[in-house]
């Protein structure tokens, strides 16, 4: 394997060609986003990820594509091979699109010219299965294949388009606004407002994703025809359109209009991809009721239908949320995708509103589940992130795409392999979610080693490097390095969990509460603050209404949520048979946390149910934890999030 | 809608035409069945039960057979108009097979003109659409369908036949060895010998179920090709013969030989009617290995994936068993078929075994499952059975088929409809599982109010009538009626729960303890034993290795499993707010049971997980409880069978 990159900084470009690159530019809200220009990640936890990311999964997504066929397809259109050649399922394209965004994102991030060939030939070859008329998917229209249009259902037509317009977004924010790619979806995504425009075909997509596309292809093009399309669909939506299923009309959020809902429902990418596509719809048109109707949405989705690492949707059999407070976390399904869609969704609910408890999930989210999904190697996946594993799982074969999305161990690729790229993706702009601005200065949201520059309004330069072993450590170091003072205020969140943050200014400390921690000043050339988050690591106890974790704890620190093993309990039953003292807090030993407890080896009767409770405690014993995100990369284990108390 | 079957008494023949109408016929073991010839239910509860299947069941399975075009099915293959007249799935054949084994066995229950002609023209459809070399299914081999035997693991076309010939053998049980349906099974069955037999095709079908249908197709003709073929099949599974799916082989049971399994896995329905006939095979062939891997099996199964009410299969997403101990009451598939699969295992086990554990659980899973499927009027029922509902559901259309199996109201049909004809064959063959039979005398396993009459060897004349209003309460009067007085044993069966049962002999009571009591005299005419078992109501808690129902208990009296609904509390959400209190039993007031507790009301946050435990107690409440298998028929409820403590 190839390293496509290296990790050397080198200066940092505040812009380039003017373009702010980042996956999601309102033109109103509170917050204004601080793209891959403005903030570089430079080691530390997420710059790690992000450097797996470029020197490891983007290459092994771009193989695995090649190998299952999936780009092949392309050419297998031009070469009229369709629809015999075909493979993979009917939202194939799409990940080839995903790949595309990452790249995009990357050599925004680090240019690189290995990568842009490798990036320019894969455009090339869809450039050359795109019709005439701008038409491009490899599943329909074709002699042999089902019509174009004739199954928006189930189909993904509309969402393969959409992520093509998202890589095309990448690539024109990315310094390419007249790229090769950025053509082709433009095409496409004039011929999806020519067949569904307001004379057109009175539908909707199957799965939600162009929305949000089309949103941003209007903000980057200015051609008001896209928003116009965007906003159809979206009003369209939640009217009976699409044939009922199965999984009922509430899968694809077809069963009430959007406005009208109470909280998200149904497949759980498809409902935060659509939720997200009404916020960007609500910036762009200024429309308050429905950004209204979509931030109480997700405010009752998050007090009652999320999981405690941010994962949302807790069906396996139809990906989908279960209802307020169905969260079993051994049936969690919390798709990798999904928890991307959801820090997608509460990013832009972040920039319009600019409450923190946005940032708090975004948080939560990135650590427990987006960052779960990936192997420390980057090159296997989650796709589902169960919360409790009761038995080690069979290791992956490292050469075969795994059938089944929910498996206890890792798989290098999937029949549906939808999460592997939207990891990519997301890794390689991971520095847009970081910091924000607006008028008074700068916020920072989430705590990276990262240097942060951006000229606020009046010329004020802000160049600030943030220093931090986050979340090994709770002390985050931010120093000011411009070099003309200038006045503004930098805004530090506090996350919700962070209770006894300390802020230190000019080496005075001082408490901070959870929220919003301001600092106004006239900024001089290494000033410095320094942050001090709490890490002592915590009990967590659920909900009452939570019925799957009733009579159990769970241990956090700082942002990550902690698990134990069976790998470090010796066999895997034994995990069936701990519980955990609430009585004795949690305590760091070494880089380790131990929670204390019993060992209480459990009696087989031939009937599970009897007269007496169980009470026995057995034998006292430390419970080493580690961090969620980190389970199941030292082999096969068997994992659980919630402990018995006894 | 005609009562087809009038429920008035009439003398009860012992056998007719020398055949035993009994579903299972064992050349070996422990105890030999009484059939619907020798034990007659005579009202009570399993009585009326039996009634609203003949006078309602049987015919709305008939009408909707006909509606949904699955009986048209075989005209249409007549007429040439297949595939495009076909309607329903690769199964619905099946059904038109359940309903004639359920009116076969109706008819050796009670004979009705009505009901005779209505079963003759069925057959006659059938008989006209199999083809010349025995071939009898819809959905293949036809222009335009795919070829015979081409899709094992999903097309049925084995299950389909199985079914064919248990509705055969019901006939010729039932009196009617020559009968049409008798000839066109056998010939159907005989090109099964040929295609997959010793020197054919090496393959087994993606759905047990001709395993057991063979092995008493052997038992009923004496030919032994039936039994070779079924010992075949059993063989060749657990080699990974069908493709993987993604479910995993273990889905229909063929990742590990049958021997080798360690517990059921995979497809409930699959799993229960595989042992099934696997049992039956041991029985034929006396293979005592097979039967003690198959009971090993089965009480693992038990002691560790069983639902408080018997049901067995957790997962929505394939029907399938859970691993041990997950057993969430609320995602419990618990399918009415896998219960009836549970049942037919467990009767054939106690035959073989004569162990009461057996019949405990069939008593669980009929008073709990089987019995919960059907509304009262049997015109409704349950696919799946959950342990929990947090919603009270929609009331679903009268004429319409549900798509969803696992909805909160009974549906009068569903687009795979299983369940409501397996209820039906179960229902109409009831008194079959009631008594047996051995050497030394009688065996009563199941307390219903009956008649049961057979001979012993040696002339020794059984006439007994059991009268008892259980499960309302607990008292059994057993009174001999045989005008000749003989020796023989009377056993009956003591529940495991009836901790404190008593046995009245000659008006002399003493206790009697859980497993079998037996009283063995010369019985006069007018003999008479009262069993009288305990009917207070019981806590039950779960093994502490059942996640999703720590802290809860439940509530038991006699056989049934009791429940709370919603509609006893007010609203819908109070559900979510109770609490029991363990420390104070349930108790009676009047004919309904109440458990003391709490009403809490939970805090909304904005996040549900945190610091402190929930301590609540809220304000003192009696909790109405009623019989598991009766909710949902007073409208729209939530309910849940669990209900935590505190």
């Amino acid at each position: 394997m190839a390293t496509t990159a290296t990790h050397e900084m080198s200066d940092t470009p505040t812009t380039r060609h003017g373009a702010h690159a980042v996956p999601v530019a309102p033109s109103r809200g509170r917050l204004r986003p601080l793209g891959l220009y403005e903030v570089r990640l430079e080691g530390g936890f997420w710059g790690r990820r992000q450097h797996v990311n470029a020197a490891a999964t983007l290459r092994h997504v771009e193989e695995w594509l090649e190998r299952s066929g999936w780009l092949g397809n392309f050419d297998a259109a031009v070469q009229g091979r369709l629809p015999s050649a075909r493979r993979g399922r009917e939202f194939s394209d799409s990940e080839v699109y995903k790949l595309l965004e990452a790249m995009a994102w990357e050599q925004a991030r680090q240019p690189d010219d290995d990568l842009a060939s490798r990036f320019d030939a894969i455009v090339a070859r869809i450039a050359a299965a795109q019709e005439p008329d701008g038409y491009l998917n490899t599943m329909f229209g074709r002699p042999g294949q089902a019509p174009r249009w004739s199954n928006l259902e189930w189909g993904h037509e509309l969402y393969c388009t959409g992520h093509l317009v998202q890589a095309a977004v990448a690539r024109a924010r990315g310094g390419h606004p007249d790229d090769r790619l950025v053509m082709i979806a433009r095409r496409a995504a004039d011929l999806v407002c020519d067949v569904f425009g307001r004379d057109g075909r009175e539908s909707v997509p199957g799965h939600p994703e162009i929305e949000m596309a089309l949103v941003e292809l209007f903000r980057m093009t200015g051609d008001g025809r896209y928003l116009e399309q965007a906003a159809l669909f979206l009003k369209r939506r939640g009217r009976h359109i699409l044939d009922d299923s199965e999984f009922g009309r509430s899968y694809y959020q077809d069963d009430v209009p959007i406005r009208e809902a109470a909280v998200f429902r149904g497949h759980a990418v498809r409902a935060t991809y659509l939720a997200a596509g009404a916020v960007d719809l609500a910036d762009a048109t200024g429309d308050a009721e429905l950004l209204d109707a979509i931030t109480a949405q997700w405010q009752r989705t998050v007090a009652r239908r999320t999981y405690i690492t941010g994962g949302m949707g807790a069906h396996h059999r139809d990906e989908a949320f279960g209802e307020d407070f169905v969260l079993p976390p051994d049936r969690s399904y919390s798709e990798t995708c999904a928890g991307i869609g959801s820090v997608m969704l509460a990013h832009r609910l972040l920039l319009a509103h600019g409450d923190s408890r946005f940032a708090d999930l975004i948080e939560r989210t990135l650590f427990n589940v987006v960052c779960t999904s990936p192997a420390h190697d980057g090159r296997a996946f989650f796709y589902a992130n169960t919360l409790h594993e009761r038995r080690p799982g069979t290791p992956a074969p490292l050469d075969e795409a795994s059938p089944r999305a929910s498996s206890a161990v890792r798989a290098p690729w999937f029949a549906v392999s939808c999460c592997p790229t939207n990891v990519a993706r997301t890794f390689a702009s991971l520095a847009a979610y970081i910091a924000t601005a607006d008028a008074d200065g700068v916020q920072i949201h989430q705590y990276a080693s990262a240097s942060i520059s951006t000229v606020l309004d009046q010329g004020r330069q802000v160049e600030i490097k943030v220093e931090t072993a986050y979340p090994h450590d709770g002390v985050v170091r931010i120093r000011s390095h411009a070099k003309q003072p200038s006045t503004w205020t930098l805004s530090l969140r506090i996350p919700a969990w962070a209770d006894g943050a300390t802020l230190e200014v000019d080496g005075v400390p001082s408490t901070v509460r959870p929220g919003t921690a301001t600092v106004t000043r006239r900024w001089q050339e290494h000033d410095e603050l320094v942050l001090r988050l709490p890490m002592t690591p915590r009990f967590v106890h659920p909900d009452p209404r939570i019925d799957a974790v009733r009579g159990c704890v769970a241990v956090e620190r700082g942002p990550e949520v902690l698990c134990v093993e069976s790998i470090d309990l010796g066999e895997a039953e034994a995990l069936d048979e701990i519980h955990v003292d609430p009585g004795i807090p949690p305590v760091m030993e070494g880089s380790r946390v131990i929670a204390s407890g019993w060992h209480a080896p459990a009696a087989d009767d031939s009937w599970p149910y009897g007269p007496s409770p169980s009470t026995a405690r057995g034998t006292p014993t430390a419970i080493p934890m580690v961090p969620y995100h980190d389970w199941g990369n030292r082999g096969p284990s068997a994992m659980r999030v919630w402990i018995p108390t006894g």
